[in-house]
C-alpha cells in the first residue's frame, strides 16, 4: 500500500535514505536453487556508480552488494534475499543548508505536503540512491531471466538534444553514454561538456530492448505486460513519458501502416513493440522513456523555504548533469523485475 | 495475480466477454454513505456508446448498467457494488469466419499463445467492451471525487494526423471527438470520413487533464502518482504510449527551463505536469495518451490461420474508424480510478 | 484492502446481500482449459440449501447458478469466471420490524459502528447468504483439485452437545448431518428437535480432511498454509475457534509424544495434521472448526434499539436451529480455494 | 506471494535465517510523525530474549535492534522502516551433523520437500529466530496502538498440563511465564524442571487480551478482524489452534446462553470475544492459542536422513523446553501488527 514493493510473485521491497546509514532490497520470490553471488549483484551496481562519465557526480560511493539472507552454498533458497548497501560516502552535514528551504524540480516540497516531515539529507528517500536497491533486485532477476536465454539492454538515443541515428548495439559499451552510435555519442559528449560549464543539465531518451521473451506473458486486463513495463519505468524519478513500439508516432499512422502483418515466419514488422493485448509475442520488446533534465543546477533559481518565503537557490554539492547513463541500468533492472514476475505468473496458471 | 483487478483501497474487477451475457465489475473499498444511483453510472456509459460520431461503429448496445449490490437507500453501504451491463446485441454468428484466423493488431494470436485457447466471438475478453465495466467502476470514483471537488477531462489533441491547437475546455462538447479546438474538430471530422472511405483507420492522442486534486497524493517509491497513472492509461487496450508535463520534449530541454521555479503564490510553470517525485503538488496534473489506429480494417491484411497457414483478411463487420472518441471516457475513467484510490490511500497514513 | 476478496493466485470476490437482487463471485486465475459447467457448481450450491434437515431454515432458494463468464465451450479460458446466484426468494418486508434494532450475535451492531450505515434486510452483506458466492467458487477449486486427485470432505463430529465417535466418511452422506458416526447421527436429531421446540439453537464442531495434497505447498513464514486454512475458516461468520492436526490437546503433550516420528514409510502419527512448518507433508490434512450456535433465536433477548433505548426481541422468521450441516459445504469450499491457491502458488515458483 | 509479507496498510516484510549475518524486518505503511527510537524495539526484542526461564535456551544473543532507515530526528517519516539484528552468537559449525538428517517435528523434511534444498544450520528460515523480526515490527505496531490507548497482554494459562484459575494481570510479570495465576507459576516451573530432567518438552495455551480497541474494525467478509487475528497467531510455527471469545465451549452452548446480550451500558456478557461478524464491538478481544510441545528433545527419535533412511536422533544442542514464555511477546506482537493494520484501514474508507 506505501508503494515501496514492486512486482506479484518476484517481488521487492526497497528500503533506506541517501544520507542514512544504508539501503537495500528484500526480493521475495525467487525460485529456490538459482546460483547467486555478490559479485552478480557487483556487476550491475558498478554500472549504476558515478563516475564514469562528464555527466555523473563525484560522490565516491563503494557500493559494496552484501547478501545477508536467501542464499546458501552459492544457491538461492526461496527465502527472502536481503541485499544491504552501506552509505559510506554519506555527509549529511552538506546538506544542512537545504534543510530549510525546497530545491525546484526535486520532491522536498511534496514529500512535506505528504508527510508533514522530510528527511533533508541529499533528498532522503526521494534520492537517486533508493536506486540501489532497485539495481541489486534487477540482478537477481537477471540471472533467473539468463537462465532462459533472455537479454535486456537499456541504451542512449538522445541526449542532451543529440539524436543517435544507429541501432548498432555492439559500440554501446565503448562509450560512457551506452550510445549505440558512435558519432553521437561524441557529440553527445561535447553537448554535457558544454551545458556543464553554464551550470546547466540535460535530459534524454533511453530505448530498452528485451529480446528473447517467451510468448505468452502478460496478464489482461489491468496488468497487461505494457502497462506493468510502463508503470516500471515511470516509477523511476527522472521518467517524465514511457512509449512502446510505434509509440507516439502511432497516432499519425494508418491502421494499414501501424498493423504487423502475421506469416508463417512471424510478424513481418514491430509496430506493436513486441506485446499484443497486453501480452508477449515473441518479438523483441522495445521501449522508449523519456529522461527530464536534472533539477539540480548551479544556475540560481527561485524557489521559496519552508516557511513559505520566496529564496533563490544555486545548487554546488556534487550532482550529476544529466540521469543518462547512470539511469540505464536502472532502466534495464525495472524491466528484468518485470519480466521475471511476469515469467513466474504466467507458471502459475499452467 | 492474474490481473483482472485494479487498485489498493478503491479496488475493481472487472469481469465478461464482448459476446458473453453480460460484462460488468464488482468496485470495492468505496466509502459508505456516499449518494449513488444507476443514473450516474449511465451517464459514463452514453458517452462510451457508440454512434456519436463518424469514428464509431453501429453496434447498438443500450448498456443499461444494473447495481446489484452495496447500495442501499440510494447511499452506498461500504460493502462491494456490483454493476451489470448485458450484452444485448451480442451476435457471436457474425464472428464465426474469424473462428480460425487471427486478426492483425489483435490480441487473437497472443491470447492463444497464453491461454492454448480463446473466444473468438468478438474478440472475447480482449474486447474494447470489457471497458464498460471500468467505466461503471469510474463513475463510481467520479462521484467521490466530485464530492472533494476534483475534476477530471479528457479531451482529443490530435486525430488522424490532425493536431489542435487550442485548450478550450468550453467547447470540447461541442463536437463529437471531444476536440477543445473547433477547427480541428471539423477538420478531424474531414479527416476521418476520408479514411474511412478507404477502408482504413486512423490514430490520436488524448490529453487527461485533473484539478483540484489535493497535495501530498502517491506514494514513494513505486506506486508514484504518475507511475499508477502511467500503468492506467496503459492497460487500455489501444494505447502505446503515456506522458506527462514535459512528457517527451522534456528529454531535449535544459534544468533550467524544464524546472518549474516555485514562489510563495505557487510554481510559475508547470513541466512536472502536476506531481513531483510521484506526489501531486496541487498543480493541475496533464497527461497525454498515444493511441494506435483501430487494428480492425477493411483493407486486405496479411494473417494466419490457426493451424499456422498464410491468409488474407479483410474485417467488414462493424467496428469504429478511430478509438477516439469513445477512448476517451475510458481514459478518465482510469484516471478517476487512481485518483480515487490514491485519495483513499493518503487516509490511511494520517 | 476491503476485504472482499480471497486468494492469490486463485483469487475469488464475492459481492452481494441477502435481500438485494442477488448474489455472486468473481473467480480470477483459474487456469485455463478446466472442463466447468454450471452442474458442477450446482451440484455444490444444492448442498448448501435448506431443507435437508431439521435444522434448517425453510427460506425456499433455488439458488441456480449462471455462469456468466470465462467459460467457453464448456472449458475455462483463464479470464474470470462471474457466478451469479439470484435472490428469487428474497422478502425484505419481513424484515422491517428489524430496521431499528439490532439483533444480538449478529453483525447488525457492528455495521453500524463501522458503516455508519447497514442494510437491515436479513443481515444484508453479513448474512450467511454470502457464503453461496463462496461454495459457488469453491466447486471451481474443487474441480481444478481433483484432477490433481486432491479430495476434501467435512463432517461433523459434534453437534448441540452430542459427540461423534467414529469417523467412517461411508455413512456421512446418509445423514443429513454429514455425520461419520450413524448413533450420534440420531442423537443429534433428538437433540436438535428438542431445542427447536425450545425456540433455541446449537453449535457444533466440523472436522475438515484435505486427502492427496501433494508435499511442499505452503508458503513461509506468514502465509503457511495451516495460517490460511485458520483464516479461510475463521472467515466464515459462526466459526469461533480453529485446530489442526493434536490442536487444543497439543498443549498437554510432551514433545515426545506429539512429535511425528519419520520412517521410510511415512510418519508413524499425524498429530501435525499434514503441514509441518507450514508447509503440506503429504499426510492428510486435518482441521476441525468450533461453530457458535446460531444467534438467531425464538427465546426473549435483551437489546437496544438503534437510538440506544433497551428493546426486548424475539425472532420469529425462518432461520436455522444449527449452522451445520449447510456450513459444512461452506467449510469444505473454503478448504478447497486455499488449497488450490497454494498448489497454482508453489507451481509459480518452480 | 511468497509468504514473508504481512499486513496490508501496515505492512511489515522478514527476511534473515537463524545462522546467517542477521534477520530483520522492513516496516512499510507505519504514519508519519511518530516518535519511534530504537530503546522502544529493545524493550520489546529483550523480552523475547532466552535466559529468563528454565524453559529457554542458552543460546546469549544480544539481539541489539539497529534502525536503518525511516526514522529522522526520532520520528517516523512514512518511508520504510528496516530493523536489522546481528547474529552474534550464531554457530553453524554446531548444527553440521543435522545436515543430513530430518529433526521430527520441525520444517526440515517438508523445506526440502518444497524447495529442494535447505539451510540446516538451525533451522535456517524455519527457526524461531524469525520472530525476532516480527517482534521488532510488533514494536513499532505498538507505539501506533499505545497513542490510540490500546492496549495488548499475551499471558500463559497453561503449562505442561498446568493450568491457571486466575487472571490477575497484576502478577503475569513478577514469574519468568507471563502467568497471571501465582500458584500455578510456581507448579509450571516445577513441571518445567522435571520434564528437562527427562529431556523431553511442554506445550501449553497462551491467552490475548486487547484493551481499547475501537468499535468498527475488521472488514467484511473475509478479512474480518477475527480471520486477520487467526492467520496471525498460526503463522507462528509452534501454533496448533487458535479460538476467540468462547471457542472451542461455543460449540456445546445454546444460543440463548452464547449471544451476548445487548444494553445501554454495553454487552452483559463477552461469547463473542469482543468481535461481532468480524468487526469489533469495543469489548475486550480474548484470544487463545495453543503451543505445541517444542519438537527438539534429548530423548531419542525416529526418523530418516536426507537419503530416505531410517536413524535415529537426540538433539543435545541448546534448545528451549517450552515455547513459553518467549513465544508470549510474538503473540502479542502479531496482535499489535493486525490491530495496527486494521486501524488504518478502516481510516481509508472514511
Amino acid at each position: 500500500m506505501s508503494g515501496n514493493t514492486f512486482g506479484t510473485v518476484f517481488k521487492i521491497t526497497t528500503w533506506g535514505e541517501s544520507h542514512g546509514p544504508a539501503v537495500g532490497v528484500v526480493v521475495d520470490g525467487c525460485p529456490p536453487r538459482l546460483p547467486l553471488d555478490a559479485a552478480m549483484i557487483q556487476a550491475m551496481l558498478d554500472r549504476r556508480r558515478p563516475g564514469g562519465s562528464s555527466a555523473s557526480t563525484g560522490r565516491k560511493e563503494p557500493d559494496q552488494a552484501l547478501i545477508l539472507s536467501g542464499v546458501f552454498d552459492g544457491l538461492t533458497t526461496g527465502t527472502p534475499i536481503m541485499i544491504m548497501i552501506h552509505n559510506r560516502d554519506a555527509d549529511p552535514g552538506a546538506y544542512e543548508h537545504l534543510a530549510d528551504v525546497y530545491r525546484p524540480g526535486h520532491g522536498d516540497i511534496t514529500y512535506m505536503d505528504k508527510y508533514g516531515i522530510r528527511d533533508w539529507r541529499g533528498g532522503g528517500r526521494a534520492s537517486a540512491r533508493e536506486t540501489a536497491g532497485r539495481v541489486a533486485a534487477g540482478a537477481v532477476a537477471r540471472a533467473l531471466l539468463q537462465r532462459e536465454h533472455i537479454g535486456v539492454w537499456a541504451y542512449t538515443i538522445a541526449l542532451g538534444g543529440v539524436m543517435a541515428h544507429e541501432r548498432n548495439l555492439g559500440v554501446m559499451d565503448n562509450n560512457p553514454y551506452y550510445c549505440p552510435d558512435e558519432q553521437a555519442a561524441a557529440a553527445m559528449e561535447k553537448r554535457v561538456e558544454a551545458v556543464k560549464k553554464q551550470g546547466d543539465s540535460v535530459g534524454g531518451i533511453v530505448e530498452i530492448l528485451a529480446r528473447g521473451v517467451p510468448k505468452g506473458l502478460g496478464e489482461p486486463v489491468f496488468d497487461k505486460l505494457d502497462a506493468d513495463l510502463a508503470k516500471a519505468l515511470m516509477s523511476i524519478g527522472a521518467i517524465k513519458g514511457v512509449e512502446i513500439g510505434s509509440g507516439f508516432q502511432a497516432p499519425a499512422m494508418l491502421g494499414s501502416r501501424n498493423n504487423d502483418p502475421i506469416t508463417p515466419q512471424g510478424f513481418l514488422s514491430n509496430h506493436a513493440g513486441g506485446i499484443l493485448a497486453g501480452i508477449s509475442n515473441g518479438d523483441d520488446i522495445v521501449m522508449r522513456a523519456a529522461i527530464k533534465p536534472i533539477p539540480s543546477i548551479r544556475i540560481e533559481q527561485h524557489t521559496i523555504d519552508t516557511a513559505g518565503r520566496p529564496r533563490t537557490l544555486s545548487i554546488k554539492g556534487r550532482h550529476d548533469i544529466a540521469a543518462i547513463p547512470r539511469i540505464n541500468v536502472v532502466c534495464e533492472a525495472m524491466v528484468n523485475l518485470v519480466l521475471a514476475d511476469h515469467l513466474l505468473r504466467q507458471r502459475a496458471i499452467q
